[in-house]
């Protein structure tokens, strides 16, 4: 029997001011996930994890992805699939999307790569919407691609991978929940043209820091006025976090997707070491539970390990 | 008596989606400048071109821009500029601009270069405010630092100079009257959100598209969501001239500034030829004078040509 096994990695989106376009993967954590070809239409999920996650594949995430992208197929294939989760559902660094994209990714190779990655995320984008009701890619992008992905557009899909330095990324979860579609409920649909400005040069300023691999300027560029102040309350000891680690040396950072969890990157792995003391201090004198990765900016996105 | 010639070129602001924050320079038209260092605290002003600009120094672009550089001079100084412009007031190719920024760079060049580009745009902006009332400096940055500029933030100021690949600019100037205050008093204060993330999107790679010299990239992110759709009506035969430039090959283009002139980019030569027939012909079958420029971008900015 043909199978494979992929591993697919945690993914920050938006990336503080590049609101529903910009998104990176990460080295740590990823889920991995064994694929097996079967002879007939059929998806099979078995769960080898603690999340209980639904296994109908109308219901689960690694099931609309693979639905959409078995329309696509003329031969009597399906899909066995045995899913051990690392990334939390839930915790705002891609954890549907990470299932999505390993998913049509370990596909794809069982049936010869005969999609390219642009129809990867395509495919990907209907386990979006089997977790959240909407098909957005802003983590499935940065998840296949790797690296930092920007979405020029969603349709049609123009994916741009952009080039970065080397950059190491802590990441904190609070254990609290943070629904996505109250993230975004809470955002005002109207904003202000001059604080749109402001997000666009920031926008321009961030992008043009990765591809120059200007370190102060993308630090200088991590500013987000739309839409940080409004979700940022949704998340306990927010602006305490972002001045401690500011001060502990990160060039910036904020909530990860639509939170709750919030990344910082630094330049230097000693320097996100103290990132991770200074999260740490600040969740443990207000008692919000956590988890902590110390990490870096994953250039390979979805990967077979083996097959 | 201390003498220096410099040679200021036009300039388009926004380029399409970056509404506030790109610009790049311009080959020609140019303005040229004459100026001599004077023993005393005296701005004196020789028009020798048909525009009747005021003379006075506090009504004058010249002037204001360098008043203000004077308040960080302790010597006894003053400038006698003789000013020959070619680029016409109000033609949205920021002739304001290139006063002040010529003004600045030749007092600057007869002082010891003791200011820096930074610095320099800085005072020129006071130039601006002269002008047009307000202190932006989306034309000033480029027409100093040449080439395409950001400005990811003007308090305190940030200006980044961008990579780009070579590009032909075609311009055309219909003889009518934009004023930059009314241009901006269409448009509207609060915009959808969802705007706001299409025109981000588009900033970030038409960014991306200049830093990769990646000319299909630059094509398809030239999209305007917000300004261009109400700036536009100002403009006879706008939608005309768009449709017809794309067709002969143009990557993409829109409204130069707050207008009126309109402006295409091209990969070739050949192509920018065709696109200025193109837009000779909408305008003559409407019955609108012009001027038309074919140009390249230009890398230097201001230049001292003579010293």
């Amino acid at each position: 029997m043909k199978q494979v096994t992929v591993l697919s990695p945690a993914t920050v989106a938006n990336i503080v001011c590049g609101f529903d376009v910009l998104g990176l993967a990460l080295n740590a954590p990823s889920d991995k996930l064994v694929m097996r070809l079967l002879d007939k239409r059929e998806i099979r999920i078995i769960n080898k994890d603690r999340f209980n996650l639904p296994t109908e594949p109308e219901k689960n995430v690694f099931g609309g992805a693979l639905l959409a992208m078995m329309k696509e197929v003329k031969e009597e294939i399906g899909f066995e699939i045995e899913s051990t989760k690392m990334i939390m559902p839930g915790s705002g660094i891609g954890s549907s999307a990470a299932s999505a994209a390993g998913a049509v990714v370990a596909a794809n190779h069982l049936l010869g790569n005969r999609f390219t990655n642009q129809e990867l995320v395509q495919f990907a984008t209907y386990g979006e919407q089997v977790a959240s009701g909407s098909r957005h890619a802003d983590n499935i992008a940065p998840c296949i691609y790797g690296g930092v992905t920007l979405i020029r557009s969603n349709d049609p899909l123009d994916i741009i991978p952009l080039n970065f330095p080397p950059l190491y990324v802590t990441v904190i979860h609070p254990q609290i929940e943070v629904k996505t579609s109250d993230a975004r409920q809470i955002l005002k649909k109207q904003i202000l043209l001059k604080d749109a400005i402001t997000q666009w040069a920031n926008v321009a300023g961030l992008v043009t820091g990765f591809m120059k691999e200007d370190y102060n300027l993308i630090g200088r560029s991590l500013v987000d006025v739309l839409i940080e102040p409004v979700r940022s309350m949704l998340i306990p000891g927010f602006n305490e976090i972002k001045k401690a680690c500011k001060e502990a040396g990160a060039l910036g950072g904020g909530i990860s997707g639509s939170g709750p969890s919030v990344f910082m990157l630094s330049k230097e792995e000693a320097t996100a070491k103290a990132v991770e003391l200074a999260m740490r201090s600040v969740y443990e004198k207000i008692g919000v539970d956590f988890h902590i990765h110390l990490t870096t900016v994953n250039p390979r996105g979805v990967e077979v390990v083996n097959s």
